[in-house]
C-alpha cells in the first residue's frame, strides 16, 4: 500500500530512483534529534545524467530538470534513511549549487526546478528556506548539486 | 515604540529596508524549533545594488558595503518572520558567498562588513560561526550573498 | 592523562595543531543547544600550508592532505570550544569547499582526505552527511576549506 506522499509522487507521473551510490566516504543522511541532514546529491539518474555548466553547455530548461533529478534522488535517500516520506514534517532548508559559467546569473530559476517540485509533492510542508549559488565546478561534472535539511516526525 | 535592537540600528544611522522580493520559489525564512533558517539574500537595496565580481568589477570597500546591505535585508526578513529583532537570542552561523575572480582571496575581509555590523548591532549575541568563500557566479549578478541561522527566544 | 580520542590521534601519528588565528570577525565555533557550529577552516598548518587550485596548481594527493589539515585544525578548534574531543557525540555534517579549476571534478576524492580521517579517529561517530563542491576562489588562496556541525555530549 503506497503512502500518501509516495502516491502523490506517482500521481505526478514520477518515480523515486534507486538510492545512488555515494561518491565518497560519507553517509547519505544523518539524523540528529529530529533533523535529518541530507548529503549533497548530483543531477544523475538511471534515465538521464545532466552534466556541464549553465551558461555554456546546459540550457536553463535542462538545468531545471537537473534540479528535479537531484530532488528525486534526495527523496530516495530520505526514504531509505527514515523508512517513509510521510515522516517528513517540513523541508527546512535546501542548498542549491549550480555549476556556472562566470557570467551565468539565473541560479534561482535553475533551483526552482527542485523547489517547485518540492511544493507540488509536499504542499506547504515543502516550502523551504534556500540558498542558490554558482559553483566553479561540481563533483563528476554534475550540472547541479542539492543538499537538504528536513525535520522528521516520530515513527507512528 | 522602537524596540531595543531597532533603536540601536537607528543610532548607527541605518534603517531596515523593506523585505526584498523572493528571487524564486522559496520562503524567506523557516522557523524549526528555536532556530530560524534564513534564506540567502543578495547585495541589493533600494538605495544601491552592488553587482559584479570582487577582484574585477567591485572594490574591497564596495564588497564590504555589499555585505552590509545583505545583512540589513536579512534583518528585515527576520523581523518579518518573528515580529521583532529583540527575539534574536544569538546569530549562530553566517554563510558568506563572495562573487570572486579566480585570483581574489580576500573573502574574509569582504564578509567582515556583515560580521562587524552584526556585532555592532547585537553585541556578543551577534558573534557567529562563519564560512566565507568565493562563488564563480551569484544570482542576478549580486556581488555578495549571505544566509544565516539564528536562535530565537519565545515571544514575551 | 590523554583522553580516548586524543590517544587515538596520537596512535595515528598525528598531533592537533594550535588553534589557528581567525581570518575575520567571527567565532571559531558557536554551541547552540547540543550542536556545535564550527566555522570554515583553511588548509594551513605550522608544518605546511597548501594553496592554489585543484586541477592547476595542486595535485589530488596534496588536495587530500589539504583536507586532512583542515580537519585537524577543526578538531583543535572543537577541543578549544568544548574542552575535550571525547564530548563529540557525532560529526553530523561536513561541508567541503575545494578551490577548483573550471574542469576539475574530483572534489569528492579530495574531501575524502578529511572524511576518511574522521572515521579513523572517531569510528562510526565520525560518519557524517557531506557536501563537496568546487569554489572559484577561497580565502587566502587556501586549496580547501572545511566547516562542520557536530553534536556534543553534556560535560561529565
Amino acid at each position: 500500500m503506497a503512502t500518501t506522499i509516495e502516491s502523490r509522487i506517482q500521481e505526478l507521473g514520477l518515480t523515486l530512483p534507486p538510492i545512488p551510490g555515494a561518491a565518497g566516504s560519507y553517509e547519505h543522511a544523518v539524523l540528529q534529534d529530529n533533523l535529518l541532514h541530507v548529503s549533497g546529491g548530483l543531477s544523475f539518474s538511471e534515465g538521464r545524467s545532466i552534466k556541464g555548466k549553465l551558461g555554456v553547455d546546459v540550457s536553463l530548461e535542462d538545468g531545471q530538470e537537473a534540479a528535479r533529478i537531484c530532488l528525486l534522488n534526495r527523496l530516495a535517500v530520505i526514504q531509505g534513511a527514515i523508512g517513509s516520506l510521510d515522516r517528513i514534517q517540513r523541508i527546512v532548508s535546501l542548498q542549491g549549487y549550480v555549476q556556472s559559467a562566470p557570467d551565468f546569473v539565473d541560479q534561482p530559476a535553475v533551483i526552482n526546478g527542485a523547489s517547485d517540485l518540492a511544493i507540488q509533492i509536499f504542499g506547504d510542508a515543502g516550502r523551504h528556506a534556500r540558498v542558490a549559488l554558482g559553483a566553479a565546478a561540481l563533483p563528476l561534472n554534475a550540472a547541479v548539486e542539492i543538499s537538504l535539511v528536513v525535520s522528521v516526525r516520530d515513527e507512528a
